[in-house]
């Protein structure tokens, strides 16, 4: 079925191969054409199918020189706004310190959260752009970033603020998700019911009303929050209306995934000792299972995410870069696609569709973002590569030609219109 | 000790940090100031030391916003030059296709021999050029390339000079190795003795005349040559007055790097099953070891080379890209420096040492490259980095803000002098 030609072209692209990760595949187009008007895709199907006088009448012709274009790759699990460094303590384990050592020696997760909290929004954003440029320029057109380094009202509201500000100058399009139970801040040691009851009465409420965040995610897990705080979290992200995601099964079997299905989530994240029977939860409540594969290799992790199981439940597979300072300084999506094939066995199929269409449903994006197809947002990246699995196997190279986020063209490599 | 001024300063780099990678350590030099003068360095020091009227006069004073400048990397060890593609190949071992099923459908390297035949020099040329572009823009000033996909005279002879075409159409240096003895060509089944007397007796002393090799390698292991051809080709290569290489104890311990080192090779390079013995004997004889991390990630390796005894010994450790169609599409040094750290628990300072000064010592070019040193060639990168441990750490990040290459600026990315 050709598509019907659009009343009016902005920008066409000719000359180029599609992966459009439609219909749960590649769903490849050879020697094709893209049209988009405004915002959006307005034509795409073989280029001989198009008229010539549309090709004649367009003011911002593309030639592509048989390159490929995919939709922009969707981040959808992201930490990185954080104050200061931890690249210091990459350097102590390296030379043998454990994580109680350096923990000891006000190292971990509590070193970003005094940095975070003694930065100011201005320092947090110059950081956290300088690494939102690096990801935009790897061709990630959509991003989600989770608060989580704050921990006390301020702090949380001051990361959310910091997000909004990045989603307000970066063309790339950015969403927020509230991780106030992201661990157990100082000051609450034998009191997490306490902290749970700030996150839920003081900071979900506040959050809600400034509008802040769309999400609300919980780390559950034996060194975070049990099953009933996390549901108690649930429940009032509920009642307020907003989404819920959660880190679950990471590091051993707490039930999490199942709890986060009976809850609607949008996604279970981790998943590396998730159960069948919480799959199978996932499966019918029609959760995203979020893959990280940098925290696994970071953290030097053995046990896999049951794949197979996600598989035979067809349940949508996302990747993402997980970027944060501690398990996972990963700024790029090319070597997430890498180790998500290498270290988790998913096909070069799986990781293309996880870092696109399967990351726009782990973030509610599906109906615009994620694919490309008539009517959806014109997010698109140009690549220099032989065949859509080169962006699997070429460790270390991201050959990227254009970046188009909304119909609006950014780094331009190579092609010229 | 101060050093003295130059007489006649080009560029000057001021508000900078140098990790100079000189004494075997980072040999940090906070608020420094660097001078260079034609290709070479001609001054680096503390930014004070430097009488203001040399500031003032200099034509080309490039303020480094207070960045860190480290010598270019050096990338010991590639196969860059190939015809075809093996992508396919990555997506059929990811959906359970053994080594062995590859092979029976034309696939592993004699699917690159094949391709590398049939492809033309321009052809090689234009697929190699993209690659060394990569390298380049990612901080690697200098590159060893080896032949070895021709395995006939004709196309090693090809390969070799697409190598030196390479070398003189990029700003970047190039050494070009010799492979012949990579893998037994097609015709030679049951006759692996006749192919090395065709190595040897033909295609050596050829390369000799035309003079377009350096060095000789050989793959010395069970799926490819034995000890006594290997010992073989270094006899004639020695005779005709090559250096020295060796693909050593990847796979087992062939005892290939005790041969080398009585050939005062220099370097063994892979050495994951190499023995104490034969490490004493690299140790005697000045022998360099070069670590291939993206080998032992891409082929799922588990037995790591021993590290500890390479220290001990105080042999110098490199690390390299590897970089071939097989196993090991790496295309970045960064990505490199985060596997060494992580899957050889090299500390971030070795494995900075092993991309920078210890990659020249393995190509015997330790005299000019590697190090930021008063007479050695003005090779360097300059990094948006708050400490050099970040480039091992920011796994997927390429910070870089200007490659300067035998004096001359390349790949000004924010920097303007």
């Amino acid at each position: 079925m050709k598509s019907p030609l659009p009343d009016k072209i902005d920008t066409l692209f000719i000359n180029c191969n599609l992966a459009t990760m439609t219909g749960n595949a590649l769903s490849i187009i050879k020697k094709a054409a893209l049209a988009v008007t405004g915002k959006t895709i307005s034509w795409i199907g073989r280029e001989k199918d198009l008229p010539v006088h549309l090709k004649t009448k367009c003011q911002n012709l593309i030639d592509c020189d048989n390159s490929w274009i995919l939709p922009g790759f969707v981040d959808c699990h992201t930490h990185l706004v954080w104050g200061g460094s931890r690249s210091n303590e990459f350097e102590m384990r390296l030379k043998g310190a454990t994580y109680g050592e350096i923990s000891k020696k006000g190292g971990g997760i509590f070193s970003t959260v005094k940095a975070t909290r003694n930065a100011s929004k201005n320092e947090l954003y110059n950081q956290a752009s300088k690494r939102v440029a690096a990801l935009q320029k790897q061709g990630i057109t959509s991003l989600e970033i989770k608060s989580g380094y704050g921990l006390n009202l301020e702090t949380e509201l001051k990361l959310l603020d910091v997000i909004k500000l990045l989603d307000e100058n970066f063309p790339l399009h950015i969403e927020a998700t509230f991780l106030g139970a992201h661990a157990l801040p100082p000051g609450f040691a034998n009191n997490s019911d306490g902290y749970i009851d700030l996150v839920t009465d003081t900071m979900l409420p506040q959050i809600k009303t400034q509008g802040i965040a769309k999400a609300v995610d919980v780390f559950c897990e034996k060194i975070a929050f049990t099953l009933d705080q996390t549901k108690k979290v649930f429940e009032t992200a509920k009642n307020l209306g907003l989404n819920i995601k959660l880190h679950a099964e990471q590091l051993s079997d707490s039930k999490g995934a199942a709890l986060a299905a009976q809850f609607n989530a949008l996604s279970c994240d981790h998943l590396e000792y998730l159960s069948l029977d919480s799959a199978k939860k996932m499966a019918r409540h029609h959760v995203t299972a979020v893959l990280l594969p940098g925290a696994f290799y970071f953290l030097k992790e053995t046990q896999k995410p049951p794949v197979d199981t996600l598989r035979n439940l067809k349940i949508p597979i996302a990747v993402s870069t997980d970027l944060n300072p501690g398990s996972s300084p990963v700024h790029s999506m090319t070597l997430v696609l890498n180790m998500a094939c290498m270290l988790f066995d998913l096909t070069c199929e799986e990781a293309l569709l996880g870092a696109t269409i399967n990351g726009a449903k782990a973030l509610g994006l599906e109906q615009t973002k994620g694919s490309v197809k008539i009517g959806k947002d014109a997010d698109l990246v140009i690549w220099d590569i032989d065949t859509p699995a080169d962006l699997c196997y070429l460790a270390g190279l991201t050959p990227l030609k254009m970046v188009v986020i909304q119909g609006k063209i950014h780094h331009d490599n190579n092609l010229k219109p």
